[in-house]
């Protein structure tokens, strides 16, 4: 077989404020592959079937030398994150050949040798559900909620959450968690149809934050026990004033300030008079805690219906950085999946 | 017996910045008590020994309208905190003519009648310790570091803490415990003196942060696992920054913006991808879980030199506007205590 493209979604520059496609990232089609000479040298060689984008994209678009808890994206190379790929050739017995492998080191290219599985994992598929959902509540923003949950929000039935960007892959999972655990949810984000989503899920308040004051559904339907952050800002200083003591605020993201600058935090003190408990969460450092019971249970419960989930799917590796810069701005519909390839193509 | 004075220190007006004698407190010599005849009603009639001067009380100086965890002092009442006495009549069988008393609602005046026991209790003095140190180490203040440091500071030898007004009651109990636990201890004060005390006490390295700067410090000698916050604002920011990945941070005071205004903190957002776990600490709801282990473990090692303290001690009721400011300004030069009377007299 003759070398075919194989197209990439390259990291251009650093971006000022919001990621602009064509600019922050380029979508690249000059290399091309030879899928059956290719040497794999001990490796394996994937198709990659979707990508995933996601809020914390945002905090790879830094200069190299700026620290963080993820490694940045390299200029001139390949965006990488979580996403599904089926295996064509491999050299390797960890690895067959129609295995489908998930993870947080997917390239954003259409074919890729992997020297070694690393954080990627050979993944089964439950039969009534799509790969998308090993994206989405199936998969790492699913596992975030999860685990975050289960670790730090110490609920009890009766109890009030209040939770942001709840129509998001991490937040949607939160409300039916706290649901689940018999509290009263209230949800924010960022437009109607993303409340009707919401409520569709069983917030008990949902509202959009554009268009409704926060610190005044707060007053009404606080205090809160426990916060699920996502957003940073305002609106958690408003969370930090609607707080009820002991309450629980899980910090999960920030998305307020990824791209404006972090807003400095006014309402930090009250921590200490309510007996606050702030926690930040990663997923990865707390999965493998967890781990068995999030596959025993979410998948099936999403293949039934008894956990809802919304994604938004769009077709094309060339689209990439227009999906990019929707979920930094919120102007997407829910949880962002990237085809790059059917299956039986 | 004829009526004698009974003075007292009266809240007269809400601060704008610091509390100033004379203005924000008066000192108040009309009120007379007949000892002899006073009406009991069933309650206990005390004489004032001596006084705590704490930090918090900045806080209760506010507007009646204002919430908070404490209750506000009241315009043209006493002043009200911890403090110890001893009964001199009682008409309750919870309470003995020379009983000693202590707790968080000692009214600054001579001499009160108290209709109930309520938040008070009456105490027994270890036979090597004075009653000035059951309003430090071996009162609310040490209870303070003992409790907080317990449940929340998950510490482990090897570890590093950064302490904040580690010459304070509070302070310098967290700098003994975490050299007890095998920690590398931090600590910063306001001068040369409070520096000396906290190295006397074991600290590993002290500063005073009015001349060294805070953030070269932590950048050389952290990261730090733990912080104990009694100060809050920019050190708060140092802190977040040198934090390392899991940091405990027990928020206890943030006496930087009790005077002059909250600043706001921003460094928040790397709670997330550190992984902080961040308290708000009050002793009383944690004090009943610890109670009978603080009092059967640190007066005896008071008494016996193995915690050290420091206290100053300012002899009559008419100063205490003069301490409430110096502890304010952080210009007291220890755990400040006001004696009211000897207890001889």
């Amino acid at each position: 077989m003759a070398p075919i493209q194989n197209a990439r979604v390259l990291f251009n520059s650093v971006p000022k404020g919001y990621p602009i496609p064509g600019e922050t990232t380029l979508y690249d089609t000059t290399q091309t592959i030879d899928l059956d000479t290719v040497p794999l040298n001990g490796g394996f060689l994937v198709k990659t079937l979707m990508l995933s984008v996601d809020p914390y994209f945002r905090g790879k678009m830094r200069s190299s030398e700026k620290k963080s808890y993820t490694a940045g994206f390299e200029i001139g190379s390949p965006l990488d994150g979580f996403g599904v790929g089926v295996v064509l050739r491999s050299e390797t017995h960890k690895v067959q050949v129609g295995n489908y492998i998930y993870g947080p080191t997917m390239l954003h290219q259409e074919y890729t040798v992997f020297p070694e599985l690393g954080l990627m994992q050979v993944i089964e598929k439950h039969a009534n559900l799509p790969w998308s959902a090993y994206l989405g509540p199936a998969g790492m923003p699913g596992q975030t909620a999860y685990v975050g949950w289960r670790e730090y929000s110490n609920a009890k039935a009766g109890e009030v959450v209040f939770v942001t960007s709840g129509a998001g892959g991490v937040g949607a999972m939160v409300i039916q968690l706290a649901k689940q655990a018999g509290l009263k949810v209230i949800a924010s984000a960022g437009s109607e149809d993303k409340v009707k989503f919401m409520q569709s899920i069983g917030a008990d308040v949902a509202f959009n934050y554009k268009t409704t004051d926060t610190r005044a559904v707060l007053e009404k339907e606080g205090p809160i026990d426990i916060f699920w952050d996502n957003v940073g800002g305002a609106t958690l200083d408003a969370a930090f004033e609607f707080a009820a003591f002991n309450g629980r605020f899980l910090e999960c993201g920030s998305i307020s300030g990824y791209n404006t600058g972090e807003e400095a935090i006014k309402n930090f003190h009250l921590i200490i008079g309510k007996c606050l408990h702030v926690h930040g969460i990663l997923v990865l450092p707390l999965l493998p805690k967890y781990y068995a019971d999030f596959y025993a249970n979410i998948p099936a419960k999403l293949a039934s219906g008894e956990i809802k989930y919304a994604e938004e799917i769009t077709k094309g590796l060339d689209k990439v950085g227009d999906v990019i810069l929707a979920v930094q701005k919120g102007t997407n519909k829910a949880k962002a999946v990237v085809v790059v390839a059917e299956e039986a193509e």
